[in-house]
């Protein structure tokens, strides 16, 4: 039987993805590092920088899902209005945060603390701030939101250090086999495997690199003991008909 | 007055961009190209390989927006879906499409035309093909949904030609102001440009790199005449500022 893992869904927020002008990478790091310590990402979800808009998103997924994590809009300037946005989503209300405020202060001289800046120090009254010691201004968590610049350098090292004092989940253990048959003729086998043992996931993932193609078999279980029998029998289906397979 | 432009929404589904192994470059592509013809991208949605979550997004998709489209699942595996669901989502039925077949057909030989790989000519019946000159295998086009294979290099191959098809909106006038200022320093500023000048969208993004950092203004606006006054406005007044602005 499958165990019932903790599930997490993402929120990007920002324009500049969904013109194009910037290729999100968070999401990715983010979905790595919940899968090593056994938490499923369900949903990705990529979002314009609209009050309203915010707001809806992470009241559906802060329902739905045990972790959401949200990225940008942080940040001094009138488009960063994420803070902002998840107080009202919460029916709470901003405040300035007197410890986010003593430490812009200390890494800002009087004179640079602009007001643009202190906005950096306003958070949901029931918010636990995350710490940034790349810029310092704060992240925070409020119920199983939590959220963070987006700023990748800035965003990855706060997560790293976040994800830690996440309790680790029992671990997802996972195999690869890759083959240069075709996916198109191991299919039909490889699907009757899968209803066959339906508490391990087969995933196929064709590639096509400078010289060569092939394809790549993802097999997950929760048990490695079911893993172990499914990759077996696949390995030596492939071997037996020259796929010249790879386990590892 | 702002112009009411088309908007678009992009579904990606997939496990493999949920688990992290695969980093999500379709979604870029795609904005950017929309962009290039001046409709708005307005929500990403990355999905699991799950029928009921695919029907959910492709159903709230196609009302919301104008144009939908969809990467992923479309291969001759168990987990490729998509078709199957897109179906289930318009309540069409899938039906084994003629010209699919033939076009199959001749790229593989009668023997290696596998059971697996004729499950790429089922469509929705009411589907329109859309041509695939890489791998053959056609995506589709159903009322405003439109669906397209992961792999990128054959994504990108298809959605370039799919996309001279689409009538060009009005294009979105655009310029960038690049300055060595932080943002704290002028976020108040622009932020007022901002209020006074709603048709204008500023965007204001930070960037590292190797040895320098600084802020990326995005300026966009409908009307080249507003857009020149507000960069005109900005640059004035980081040049005042010692800000070393750029304008492009």
């Amino acid at each position: 039987m499958k165990i019932k893992r903790k599930t997490s869904g993402i929120i990007i927020i920002g324009n500049e993805v969904l013109s194009g002008k910037t290729l999100d990478t968070n999401s990715n790091f983010l979905c790595k590092n919940l899968h090593e310590i056994g938490i499923e990402c369900k949903e990705i979800s990529v979002v314009e920088d609209d009050e309203k808009k915010i707001i809806e998103k992470v009241n559906s997924f802060r329902k739905k899902f045990d972790f959401v994590f949200t990225t940008g809009g942080i940040g001094p300037t009138h488009d960063d209005i994420t803070s902002k946005s998840i107080a009202k989503a919460f029916k709470d209300k901003l405040v300035l945060n007197k410890l986010a405020k003593a430490r812009l202060k200390k890494h800002y001289s009087d004179e640079d603390l602009t007001k643009a800046r202190l906005k950096m120090a306003y958070f949901p009254s029931k918010a636990t701030l995350i710490d940034n010691p790349v810029s310092i201004a704060p992240g925070f968590s409020l119920d199983n939101v939590h959220v963070f610049p987006g700023v990748p350098k800035i965003f990855q090292i706060m997560l790293t250090e976040f994800i830690k004092g996440i309790d680790k989940q029992k671990k997802i253990f996972k195999k690869n086999i890759t083959t240069e048959i075709p996916e198109g003729l191991f299919a039909e086998y490889v699907g009757k495997i899968q209803k066959k043992y339906p508490d391990v996931d087969i995933g196929s993932y064709p590639y096509f690199k400078k010289k060569s193609f092939g394809v790549s078999l993802i097999i997950k279980s929760d048990s490695e003991e079911l893993l172990d029998e499914v990759c077996d029998v696949i390995y030596k289906y492939l071997k037996k008909n020259d796929g010249k397979p790879r386990l590892f």
